[in-house]
């Protein structure tokens, strides 16, 4: 699993990745996306997310500031990107916080066949019928493994599950099960890098077939900007603008020098 | 009133605190709060705000990019805000610069009990009743003394009332009147340091039972912040990002030499 | 063409400068604009939008993340600016990437008269009825010369038309063509320039009475305040605070040194 190759072939591309995202991170997700060498494009009109989405590469759907009309335009563009054979990314952010959050989320799986389905692991437990709480959008608790958890999600959808968290699980459908060793506590400090994490991810998916390698390989290369940014960024929002710089800056000896990506 | 000790209670206690707030400063108004220790959720969805106001321990309304849906969503939240007995800050951007903001506002007020109200002099002002002139969300002028304003606001409203400026005016609905005289020029330059004020005042909020010294030592810590930050940035963004990150880092020492709140 | 004293009459008239905009750049917006000098203020509700606009100096509309509703809202501010003689400028963000953009961007036209309209080379392409191609917000060709596609959509529309690019190219509705040779390689790699440089040529427009003049001098400006922000900032999110922080930071030698309008 060549996570540069991945990464260098995003930038070679430049697939158009069409977000549909809460109103909070949408700039951040837009600039990490820019920084991985992929084109963002935001737009939630119902009447032309099919359109955006049929020129792109590939879709993230962002639950995190969801209301029934913006689910309805992701079922929209979902419904496109499965009939053009666009992967779609979930990032089921806040669900298990909210019954709403959670029926709309459930709703999101039962129309559109997901590539990636990315949370916490409370959002994942939530989804996977496990006991969890969400605070907000903060995991606090879930009931099980959450290896065992992103497994089952993954069979019962047919996508590949990402856990985000100090270890990343990436889950395939067909049982593989993956751990991503890289990242940095401040990451888990700042305002929007688990919608940020969905974005390089639709990123990676837009060049590579198979999404349970996408999804680890976009997690691997995001953790090692991380590792990289924290090196001389030491405070939350400074760190912010240094992680999505050190994306951009990713150079191919310290990727594949620094990536842990395990199977156990 | 020990600002410091609130401020550690907020991290020791880590409080959600549900923001429907505007489409400008969202992101500056989930950082600064994380900054605090609070755990900050924005949604708006008037299906979710009652679910996700109920688990939290404050909540924010802020009208800068109001509509008039939007306000509905935030009087479903802050009627069950007032249920829950969880303290309620507006946040009036704008309130006299058209006449739906004003009159949004007084509906705001009359459905909501809040525990802080918030703006700049003009915004209380025209709560207030006075004559005041608000260009956009800018204060530019008012007649009467703002000590007054805020005292009569707070009177009528059962509110604190906190007027942001070069010197902060905090109001007790029982008369009790303090002055803030942290911050810095600066804080004056950057487009969501008011934004940011509210929600520092919601999260000192959720722990501090009296809102009049929850405003205040809110206010106070922010201002020293500023004070921190403008000690190694001098422009607009940068010291955005450098206040931001100061009130994460406000250690006790600093915070008991540097606050200013004095009666008169 | 004396930009910087422009810039000098936003600093000492501060304007009010009322954008309806998108959800994505909307911070960086109002940031730059506040670098200016002049004040923004960020307001979309249909039932205020009218009354904010009659206090603005200027209005700046940007299609970027635009629904039909917003639109609506666009079209009652634009015909506002139009009979109080407000100058408006139209930010035609992705017109040709969807249907929906360029059917609402030529409503806008024909609803409104603007002031400027600004765009990349295949969004004023489209605009001007060429065969153009933009993938998401990025322009992806066009199909004959951007002056003359410029020239055109300004003869049209009685607007001044602008193209932004690695030299930005100005239109006058009477056949004045300058073009812009300032910027740098770093404002095509940020998330956001194209919108703030809408903003600041709103600004511009507020105080100077001739748009072609107004959008020719904004640009130069933003322009060499993207040049002193490459001296110290070399990756995209040190970049675009620096940016915002150098227009704030304009003085009047390095205007006066830098500034590189030419007629050819």
């Amino acid at each position: 699993m060549d996570a540069y190759a991945i990464l260098e072939q995003v930038r070679a591309e430049k697939p158009l990745v069409h977000h549909i995202t809460n109103w909070v991170t949408i700039y951040e997700c837009a600039a990490v996306t820019r920084s991985t060498g992929a084109l963002p494009v935001m737009a939630h009109a119902e009447e032309e997310v099919a359109d955006m989405t049929s020129i792109s590469g590939a879709l993230v759907l962002n639950i995190g500031t969801l209301t029934p009309q913006l689910v309805a335009a992701m079922k929209v563009a979902g419904r496109r990107a499965n009939e053009r054979g666009i992967p779609v990314v979930l990032d089921a952010v806040g669900a298990g916080a909210t019954p709403l959050r959670t029926r709309l989320s459930r709703e999101l799986l039962d129309d559109v066949k997901f590539a990636v389905i990315k949370g916490n692991v409370s959002e994942i437990g939530t989804l996977a019928g496990a006991k969890a709480e969400t605070r907000g959008v903060e995991a606090a608790g879930v009931e099980g493994d959450p290896a065992q958890l992103a497994l089952r999600l993954a069979r019962d959808t047919g996508a590949t599950v990402a856990i985000t968290g100090k270890r990343d699980i990436v889950a395939g459908p067909n049982g593989r099960l993956l751990f991503i060793n890289n990242g940095h506590e401040l990451m888990g400090r700042v305002v929007g890098t688990g919608c940020m994490a969905a974005s390089v991810i639709g990123a990676f998916c837009a060049v590579e077939k198979d999404p349970t390698v996408a999804a680890a390989t976009a997690l691997a290369c995001y953790g090692v900007a991380g590792e990289i940014a924290a090196r001389t960024a030491h405070t939350p929002m400074a760190f912010k603008s240094a992680l999505i710089d050190a994306v951009g800056g990713l150079a191919g000896d310290e990727v594949r020098h620094l990536v842990r990506i395990t199977t156990g």
